[in-house]
């Protein structure tokens, strides 16, 4: 399969928007955008110049690859209604929580193309920085989204199924939870009317040690040092907010086990 | 006072170094570093072309500026030491964590000199970037702080005691937490051999998206948009690691408080 296949897009999120507009721009062949939500698929078809629809019964019957880019809950379900449609094509989904086998009951061919990134309207992917996870069954087709990963990217990875699941719950401690951290810092400093720019410089040094070296032997704070007062103290000044006095005493045992607070 | 002021600094640590050298590079007075541990004091003071000593009743009696730039619980031990042999300087603390007036039963005049800023041996500090907390009980040596502050760097806030200490908490939160969720994941990708790289980007953005906008309303992930199913796919990856398994479930509550997991 050549990077001229013919490519169908299922669904019109964030994710289908960003791969969608870089496969055009890349000059691949977009020829078909599919949603549920008719003005979703013709705003997307719009920007694509391609024909759209919301009725599975119009699948492309010469698609080469279709690309579900569709949430990961909903995955299974749109495979089940798009397959009595489906022909030959190779059938991945954008997912890094979710198996490539759970498309194996619908599909002849099928696989996994996991663009390790949040990507939000608001902002313009930086396609050479991001990670390309790929697989499928046949080597055939993980040589095509190589490819294709390499036309629109940089870095491409072969991941399994059991690497990528490993991927995406160390996906959620690195974005999701490290954001949470922020958040919730933010908050306290916003009950004192001081702004979070204060910590800005600490994040951007966090991150910077983080991306040198191991994370591990960058960790620094009361927990790694044993300094039970502090923690104590912090604790006391947490205590109208149960939640993140809780998190904070399980943050710090993880970090340090042979705490005793 | 003026920034001619005879300056000693007490500590011979991360911070006494750094600092130590940005006050003596732009000409300010170091004029003696006092350490409880000889070879360290002698080696900043080397380095400082100043004098040192680990005697505490060597104190110059001169001082003007007392800077004790120690580990948060040996603050009151070393202010009890010294303060027999202070004259009428003015005594700061560096630390985030602590109460300026832990100070007050020691010495006449006290504040607080804290550098927001997560400094290590092996990276130069961005002084420019670097917000300066200070505060003291005399206007007259909030302005001297303020004075010094702006010389060795740009960033400076009066803050006092009770919201230095939420801004401590909140540091512990923006810096050693996420900082620890960085490391979970890396272990996490070790054990898949998997490259902690792959994660680089997605990072870079989490901390991009939270320095642009608020990080609360950048959230993404399976618990903020309540896909249960994923989350307990997720749990069940982490049987092994109970303690990862617990923070990932009290995170994922504290995110998203309505979620039944």
């Amino acid at each position: 399969m050549s990077t001229a296949a013919k490519i169908v897009i299922v669904g019109a999120g964030r994710i289908a928007w960003h791969l969608g507009k870089r496969l055009k721009s890349k000059g691949l062949s977009v020829a078909q955008v599919i949603s549920r939500t008719a003005e979703h698929a013709e705003l997307l078809a719009q920007t694509l110049q391609c024909n759209w629809t919301n009725d599975w019964s119009e699948l492309l019957s010469d698609a080469d690859w279709i690309l579900l880019a569709v949430r990961d809950d909903a995955i299974a379900d749109v495979a089940g209604q798009l397959a009595p449609f489906s022909q030959d094509a190779l059938v991945t989904h954008t997912s890094g929580g979710t198996p490539g086998a759970v498309l194996k009951p619908f599909f002849g061919r099928f696989g996994v193309f996991y663009p390790l990134q949040s990507f939000s309207f608001e902002r313009s992917p930086v396609w050479s920085k991001i990670p390309f996870c790929v697989d499928a069954q046949e080597e055939n087709d993980v040589l095509f989204l190589k490819k294709i990963a390499k036309t629109i990217g940089n870095l491409v990875y072969r991941v399994n199924d059991e690497q990528r699941s490993a991927l995406h719950v160390a996906a959620v401690f690195a974005n999701n939870f490290s954001n949470h951290c922020f958040s919730i810092a933010e908050k306290l400093l916003d009950e004192k009317n001081l702004t979070f720019e204060l910590l800005h410089p600490l994040m951007e040094e966090t991150l910077a040690k983080a991306l040198q070296d191991s994370p591990a032997r960058m960790q620094t704070g009361p927990a790694i040092r044993g300094d039970a007062d502090t923690i104590r103290r912090h604790l006391a000044l947490l205590q109208d907010h149960p939640d993140w006095k809780g998190l904070y005493k399980n943050l710090s045992e993880s970090i340090n086990p042979g705490l005793s607070i």
